[in-house]
């Protein structure tokens, strides 16, 4: 996979490439990531790419023309184009999966104060990353491609990545490393018995427990298994809430 | 408002502060943000910080102890600690507005194979910023201190925000910029009409279409005049779709 991600604070995403497990994605290969700077597509002098807007109002817009050159220049017909906006429908897991398997994905960053209409009619999905307000579609962008780039073959083990919350559905269970104890805090005996079919049953007690608690939502339509009935039987007792 | 921001990656987390708005509101003391190194609290050799999995499975967990010690070190009475989790409520603009009103917060991002259970007991709030998978949990707190950061008096001109989508409960309206004319696409005429009170309605009616079209759960509950009322029935009529 080839993201292109077009933005005018290159500077701000770049860092984000030279660390961790996104670092070696890169160098080894696993996805191409490209950071563009809009600016290189200005139309104006000093390499300007925004102006005031159409009709009054505070801050400034960006400008179509540089878009529409920037996709011009590196849009095929494999492209998938989307654009970071408060109006977009909620990036979420279940579109990443379904993401994955684009080619290529340029990603435009909207701008806090405002992006011309006409650039979003060139793009093939409007994706925001939640309810809330940003500066601009910078971290938006750092997220989906750090959401979608963790996904691709080889960058981490599959037997990781489909334990996580989410991918499987419920809520992971809770981990534990040394020290054993540490300011009257232990860890729970039974991930030190050495037993694995009864740690593999607590720690899917555990994920159904947080699940019902903090995220009961994913429970709907999720397929439990006769011993998951149970627990949450035993979750619900021991919660204290009547069913 | 000072956010402590404690992270394996600091590295990765600095340069959004050297641009754009959150550099202004750092620089001209409007907030203070601090990115603190999880390694400088470390207990063991080499400043490490993590180790493998009491129970067994893949990956490395963040250990206990350096956040112990991290909060110990930087927590008054004052602070509230958010942890960046699946697990965790999911963040809203709501929900930075209600921070808005907190002296000094501590995130603590947690990490894509997992962190002491331990640590979870320690803060005030889990936080999620969606239902999708991250490497780690730096981008949650760059979202998290961008939204925030934004709030601050004097960072951005509050007539700018109070006109934001979700700020206000309505998508915005859309924007155009020079040039009027490009490729074949032109701006609304109403924009260069001059007429401020035409130009408010069209904007009105173009944040309702918006809103209906691509989000209409922001309309539940929204306070609606008797003006927007009659402008959804023009634009359910507009859109064929029968009420």
């Amino acid at each position: 996979m080839r993201i292109d991600i077009i933005t005018i604070f290159p500077e701000m995403i770049k860092p984000m490439f030279n660390e961790s497990i996104m670092k070696r994605a890169v160098l080894q290969n696993l996805i191409e990531i490209n950071v563009i700077d809009l600016r290189d597509y200005s139309v104006l002098k000093h390499n300007k790419v925004d102006d005031t807007p159409y009709g009054g109002g505070a801050g400034m817009v960006l400008q179509f023309p540089p878009f529409y050159l920037a996709l011009k220049n590196l849009r095929n017909e494999q492209t998938h184009v989307m654009l970071t906006s408060p109006r977009g429908k909620t990036f979420n897991q279940q579109r990443a999966i379904e993401l994955q398997q684009k080619q290529h994905i340029i990603i435009l960053c909207g701008h806090y104060e405002g992006i011309d209409e006409r650039v979003h009619d060139m793009v093939d999905e409007e994706v925001s990353i939640g309810d809330y307000v940003l500066t601009g579609g910078e971290l938006a962008a750092m997220v989906i491609t750090d959401a979608l780039a963790r996904l691709q073959d080889g960058v981490i083990k599959k037997d990781s990545y489909e334990q996580d919350s989410f991918h499987m559905g419920l809520l992971e269970h809770p981990h534990y490393t040394k020290p054993f104890s540490y300011e009257g805090k232990e860890v729970p005996e039974v991930l030190t018995s050495g037993n694995h079919k009864e740690i593999d049953r607590w720690r899917r007690y555990q994920s159904l427990k947080q699940t019902f608690l903090k995220r009961p939502d994913l429970l709907n339509g999720f397929p439990l298994d006769k011993e998951d009935i149970k627990m949450l039987e035993e979750i619900k007792k021991e919660s204290n809430i009547k069913e």
